[in-house]
């Protein structure tokens, strides 16, 4: 297909109407995209439907190939290749199948076995919140988001354009990076920042804290505790391979620092934090 | 003396005009009171005194006593004994001695056994920035601050009275407590979660992932690491003893989370993060 001159997107069908897929319909469907929608949630479909912003229920297992330009699954990361699966054999008319999981290199990698790699680009929009469903779900939810774009190693041009276009046309900016490294660093980057602050806001709970004894930096360092267990679960799982080895390094800072406590080891306890202000200083 | 009658606050002395000395002598300054003032850094008082804050320099080791009705040690946890055994001979004309510093215990007993616990009341702001020193201090950073005060064994009605007249004149909210529950619980509720964010981001400094490349979620989860070196070298050895279990706990439920994932216990991770999560919820 000539790449200059790929019809724009019509219709999308959006797998999954919670806070990521929720949102995303709503802001297509401000944009004039037909959106079809499905979540195991009936309500939800509904809901989406009497607002006037699912046009159609998608069928999943249908007999009749699914007639969108682009499929978002916006379904929890550990059931996305299931999705993929069953979609499979009815995505002859799709130009672009993507998702919008945290983790992106077990997707990729299930897409190209499904032979399906020319039409799949793995994407990660960096947004979230609290709350979670298709009630927490909001237009301009991407305004300004980075989104990760993770191809396979046959994703189309077309594909990749149309991807560019599907986060580009509701705020977001895209970055492509390689679905090893984009896991590899998430890991660190993002992964092991919420995975202490659940630690954190557990070690407080177990101790009989409650949250509203702690001041605006306490609150700050615990927010992430709030986030969906399902979905950080499933995050933990499906990147374990890299989560592992960060979490290790932050046990074995923290139980270095008490041990520089312990043993009263005032300069050195003084340099390494000295280390992680000067790492915090460097920002924009 | 008569509570009921005794005179307002007219002079302070405020010894360390760093971020939280200086700002606590600007609002002062601003509401009339006349500012004695004192830093072991000349540049500081310098400035001070030309702003028309500071109207003299308090001198350590005087041979006068201090004309001041309150004295106020604003310098680091450690150092504030020090500073006050040397202010000691000098400060019969003084009716309210007092701190700032984020541990309670230490001072109040050095006070006691210094024979001054009578006009002693030690006082923790709950305020505080990544910047420090006297050029980050401003007017208002008191302003619906709460702000703990812990008497000693012997602290007399005056002396309690003109604490609470010295920060809600400045806006602070006061809440009185015993020394050892303000240490015991400030363990937990600010000192943990001020040391992991520094034990993350050193982490992150480590694994060379910069804060930039953080997203919301995350610099939230690391604010505090540009928190003080000094200061909190300072608390964490001051309160050492209620500090280290807090760190222990924090550690033992990372490792616990680690293992889950190690191990493929999906059931009790979720369980483990949903706890968190609840604990979460309960927010105001």
């Amino acid at each position: 297909m000539d790449v200059e001159h790929s019809p724009p997107i019509r219709t999308v069908a959006i797998i999954g109407l919670g806070l990521i897929g929720g949102s995303l319909a709503r802001d297509l469907a401000a944009r004039g995209i037909r959106v079809l929608g499905w979540d195991q949630d009936v309500a939800s479909f509904q809901a989406a439907f009497l607002k006037g912003i699912a046009n159609e229920l998608v069928v999943l297992d249908p007999d009749a190939p699914i007639a969108a330009d682009v499929v978002v699954i916006a379904v929890p990361v550990r059931a996305a290749a299931t999705v993929l699966r069953r979609l499979a054999p009815y995505l002859d008319a799709v130009r672009l199948i993507t998702d919008a999981g945290s983790t992106k290199r077990s997707l990729v990698r299930a897409a190209e076995a499904l032979g399906i790699g020319d039409q799949f680009v793995g994407s990660h929009p960096m947004t979230g919140d609290h709350r979670s469903g298709w009630d927490a779900s909001r237009e301009g939810m991407f305004d300004g988001a980075h989104v990760f774009l993770c191809p396979t190693s046959s994703t189309s041009d077309d594909a990749m354009r149309l991807a560019r276009e599907l986060w580009t046309s509701v705020g977001g900016r895209t970055e492509v990076v390689d679905a090893d490294e984009h896991d590899a660093r998430l890991a660190w980057a993002s992964h092991l920042p919420h995975l202490v602050s659940f630690a954190l806001g557990h070690t407080l709970a177990v101790q009989g804290i409650a949250r509203t004894e702690l001041w605006k930096g306490g609150r700050d360092v615990t927010r992430l505790a709030g986030r969906s267990p399902e979905m950080w679960t499933d995050i933990a799982f499906d990147n374990a391979e890299a989560i592992v080895p960060a979490l290790e390094a932050a046990e074995k800072r923290l139980r270095e620092i008490r041990s520089l406590i312990e043993n009263r080891q005032d300069a050195r306890l003084r340099d390494l934090l000295a280390e992680a202000r000067e790492w915090h200083r460097v920002d924009p």
